[in-house]
């Protein structure tokens, strides 16, 4: 009863309020519970196995590229983060302090990593002593606290879990390489297994993380036409060497400092997938990281050799995550949870059917349906799951494309944010203050100075001055 | 030369100090560092990696009973850790209290969590309603934080890695159910993943878990004869579910409290593994969670083909977890380093041996040498697994039973208590004051009431009354 209520009602359009349609989504696909700990989110089976699914892919990227995981303190001791000047100013306004252990007060008090440069700094300190130590190329997969004030599901919460890489190399060029290469791999999993398309670039000096020398980031384009920095990847040059004191001996006997980065993708990314492929019936996840790709939905399942029919249809699609629905709800019920709930594939069979030696299957993503004997299923719906993750990585492409704007000079640009549309690429002088302004007029932000550059004109778009770079201007998340 | 220095200084005897020589194979075989926040470890890459296999397995065994994996916040609210009175009395002195979220103080604070029954207990209070919500059987691997004073690695740390399972359900029989079912799920795993035999019974009214009415425990046996409980299962009966207002409306339209269970496995689990298999070279991992299950050394490996002859016999090892060290350091520190980390297999090959067409395997645990021929060597080192998986395992099953001892007598019971040498079996008449007196008189503490019951008198050891129950009593870390 309590499911039925839960699911006949509906959810906002996304067209009326995007915003709404988006919150509606994360409740009633069941991914997340708001928790009585304010900014606090529970994940829920449904959202937890996404994230399972995501780990998994992007674990074995990661792995491929030869980083090792391990797990640093969950604290940070107020001396560590002031470290590093620019660090400390960046995160200390915005973490949760402890000052209590057990019954008795510390004697220093502790953050709650808010991100774990300073701890990896203070273990590669202990680590390095030699050429032959490095390279260092560690993650770790946890949870992280930041003191916000706006919170929203998964795209910004108080705590939330994520990977954090951090890596020492002996050169400059050594860590910008695994910057970038760690870029690459956030974008190759982002494109071929969320079907995410992405634009790749670099932060500019006001938008770069803190501490870092350069911060390259993968934007992706959401439903609304909000930007969402979907994973970054920093170059932190020898700054928190610096500051931390990480030498080591190279070959030539002398003492050097370290190059270090850090990269990062969030359980963000999961909202970033509910607003890129989600629809008004609900979610609609890519196969590769949906828990359930297929459901099987008995017609009439209490007529004879229906329900039977289903399970063995079930066990043909063994090869896929297959669930069967036997529960004695309705099938339109069903049908409308399985598209709730994004799942890419569902089959139907019913006495007819089963008669005819036939199933139905339906695609989530564009509804169509498509009749198929029982005994091509199996072969059918893993054609049919290549081609829906294919076909939804095409579609964000297309709107992508479609939501990306040029503007050659002020006027244009202005028109551009008129409203949310999407992208504006527009030729920047490369001064903060212009930046500022952008913020200030259109309350938009540069989004990144993409490695695919183009002259759309000689001068700066605010300024007038001449231009140095293109930038993808945005309205974010 | 740093790494060098490292293996060469040997690690203590395990005869000599035992404590000292876990500590010794904890940083020597890599498995952790000391962090500069008191208490807390970094686990490094070769523990995280057993970690991660540990993971693995009992993350599938978990799945197959039908658990499904969630995440809750880090954070409590003093409040809410309150509402259950034997489990804040249990926890509260032990927790860390955050009291500032970036500059503002908290109205009220919160604590990070030691334990998260509260949390699931809020949780479920907004999820369950009807017997149709029933049963819940959610699962979280994440951190767990308790300001213990004396600090170990693995053993007993401030900030720890495990699983914690939570359920609930609509009858105590469901509960005690479930409990009894992951108690089995754990002994299976530490028996036949970690070849660690256990002992499964009941913790007293003393030892039980704060808020539970039953707990359930695994307690293996250290090489020096200490107990180690290894992980537990609780049922709660309705106890918290009446503390929070956990109710559902069952078949008959009337309101019922739900039974609850909880259950948890730690990063412990790897300390019982080194002081259940290690021995004076350092680490014994059983080959199911060995990250590298099989090491390829080539001897004079600069000689013509030696090195393309260990590649090919690695190629040939696919389906393993193995690793070929090729690096410029001696086959002696080669085999050294091998024999520190525990991997369970190494190969040997050589110019002789490759002009024979052969290779040579060692055992990590017997330290067998086993010729083999080349073309064998994939098959050979599938069985080798196998045996040296279940040889550990009987060798530490005769190791238990060969410390295991009966006291028919208080006599008996002291003399078995003189040295610490393993679990001591003997009648109890049921009270707490005799369970205390064990304590003061001989250091030891009930482990379980087994759930295999013999009667060895019928009397209580201690106090001479009539006897209710048999208990394993030892000295546990």
């Amino acid at each position: 009863m309590a499911d039925n209520k839960k699911l006949v009602s509906e959810i906002t359009s996304m067209d009326e309020d995007f915003t709404q349609w988006y919150t509606d989504v994360c409740i009633k696909a069941d991914l997340v519970s708001y928790s009585n700990i304010k900014g606090c989110m529970v994940i829920k089976p449904a959202g937890y196995a996404i994230w399972e699914l995501i780990q998994k892919h992007l674990d074995a990227r990661f792995k491929e590229t030869g980083v090792q995981n391990a797990y640093l303190p969950l604290f940070i001791p107020e001396s560590l983060l002031q470290k590093e000047k620019d660090h400390v100013e960046g995160f200390a306004p915005e973490v949760a302090w402890v000052t209590h252990g057990g019954l008795e007060p510390l004697t220093e008090r502790y953050c709650v990593r808010p991100t774990s440069e300073t701890l990896f700094c203070d273990y590669y300190k202990g680590e390095i002593h030699s050429y032959k130590d490095l390279p260092q190329v560690l993650n770790q997969w946890c949870s992280v606290v930041r003191w916000e004030k706006e919170t929203r599901p998964f795209l910004r919460s108080r705590e939330f879990l994520w990977q954090e890489g951090h890596t020492a190399h002996a050169t400059m060029e050594e860590a910008e390489e695994r910057t970038q290469q760690m870029l690459n791999v956030y974008a190759d999993f982002l494109e071929n297994d969320m079907a995410i398309p992405v634009v790749k670039g670099r932060k500019t000096d006001k938008e770069k993380f803190a501490g870092a020398e350069a911060t390259y980031t993968v934007e992706a384009l959401m439903h609304d036409g909000r930007a969402l920095q979907s994973a970054t990847s920093h170059n932190f040059g020898d700054g928190f060497a610096k500051a931390f004191g990480i030498q080591y001996a190279g070959k030539d006997n002398q003492l050097h400092y370290v190059c270090q980065t850090s990269w990062g993708l969030t359980t963000r990314t999961i909202g970033a997938m509910i607003m890129v492929h989600g629809d008004n019936s609900g979610l609609v996840v890519p196969p590769k990281i949906a828990p359930v790709q297929v459901v099987v939905i008995p017609i009439q399942q209490k007529k004879e050799g229906v329900l039977d029919a289903a399970y063995n249809i079930a066990k043909s699609l063994s090869d896929y995550r297959v669930k069967t629905d036997d529960t004695d709800r309705t099938p339109g019920f069903k049908f409308a949870e399985q598209e709730m709930r994004g799942i890419p594939v569902r089959v139907e069979i019913g006495p007819k059917d089963l008669e005819a030696g036939k199933c139905v299957l339906v695609r989530r993503d564009t509804r169509e349906k498509i009749e198929c004997a029982i005994s091509d299923v199996s072969a059918k719906v893993g054609e049919l799951l290549d081609t829906i993750q294919k076909d939804m990585f095409e579609r964000a492409k297309k709107h992508l494309a479609e939501h990306t704007f040029e503007a050659h000079n002020k006027e244009e640009f202005a028109e551009a944010f008129k409203e949310t549309k999407g992208f504006v690429k527009a030729m920047w002088c490369g001064c903060r203050e212009c930046e500022e302004k952008v913020k200030e007029e259109f309350n938009a932000t540069s989004r990144c100075i993409p490695f695919e550059q183009e002259k759309l004109s000689d001068t700066c778009v605010m300024c007038g001055k001449p231009a140095t770079k293109m930038v993808y201007w945005g309205r974010a998340y």
